[in-house]
């Protein structure tokens, strides 16, 4: 399998610790590619019209967006599931898998308000919106930090990527205050060798 | 089940379609809410921290983003499921689903652009890439109209809806031109009882 990749991207980070999670990371070749919303990579769209990554190939199946990525890879191991197979931890899973995808996708909105725009372009009510989404992702994880000890799922994986997007490309922020119970179990996830080896670039 | 719902939202409408072509509609409440990114609802970010519809509540239990709640209204009748359980059938699904999704996440950002943001705030490159991401889809569903035959999915469902988002919103961009398989195909899905209830406001 082939693997679109950027080592920044914080989607593509999601499917690179689920395969080294379950072992898969040896049977995928990953391609290096640098795309934005304005100057997408040809080799991207290619694949993905929409010119996202992560997107995987497998012979002649082409896949994205994470969550699809990520649901087929773990549909290709014989190790434990991080896709609960049904009821009600299926769902919560998908929730968390969704409330970190939506903290990332306002968090890339913003940053592509503040950095990829111009600057006599940059709209202050666009950027308050995106952040306040995350503060409120952030707020919400921090009541519910308590449901993400336990098996590993893909929500764990989801969110533990979003927060170090935050320390990567938000570290002013400073998500950690106020949030104790969340930045701990945030300390001790960054300790798997999956998330070490999938560290964005320093 | 409540639904946060607004009826000009193509991720909204995905899971009413669903519902109608399951049965399920009769067990929906729909709670009306108006949100955008820079003016976000109370209602809605209570209940999804990153603000967005659709948001389905069944008890305790509080679901999105738009293929979760899907996912979710899938697992609850016993007609046919939109959701292919396992194998080619789920993921050609899947990644239909997400090329239309991607689709109207594209759609969306171009939309607030040029309609939201205030005009001396617009930036033309980044309404092309948006433009240009939908152009990619369109061209990709083209090639594969043959392959929107047969037993409905929610891949079907969402591709519908998003071209259904394009006659809405973007009614200008004549996109039935040169995508005559496409445009027949939609031609003929448009006309399903579910399609026609869920009409966006004209």
């Amino acid at each position: 399998m082939k693997l679109l990749y950027s080592p920044s991207s914080p989607y593509v980070r999601k499917a690179l610790v689920l395969a080294i999670e379950t072992g898969l990371d040896r049977s995928i070749e990953k391609v290096p590619v640098t795309t934005t919303p304005v100057a997408p990579a040809p080799e991207v769209a290619s694949r993905n019209p929409v010119s996202k990554i992560p997107a995987l190939i497998d012979g002649a199946l082409t896949l994205y967006d994470s969550p699809v990525v990520c649901e087929y890879l773990d549909s290709k191991h014989r190790k434990k599931k991080l896709f609960p197979a049904k009821g009600k931890a299926r769902w919560a899973a998908l929730r968390q898998q969704a409330l970190g995808d939506g903290l990332l996708d306002a968090a890339l909105l913003a940053r592509y308000e503040n950095f990829l725009r111009p600057t006599d372009k940059r709209w202050s009510e666009w950027s308050d919106g995106q952040m306040a989404k995350i503060d409120g992702a952030l707020n919400a994880l921090e009541k519910e930090a308590g449901t993400l000890k336990g098996a590993l799922t893909i929500g764990q994986i989801t969110i533990a990527c979003a927060l170090g997007y935050l320390d990567f490309r938000f570290a002013e922020l400073g998500w950690r205050d106020k949030r104790k119970k969340l930045a701990a179990w945030y300390g001790k996830f960054a300790q798997r060798p999956s998330m070490k080896a999938t560290m964005p670039p320093g």
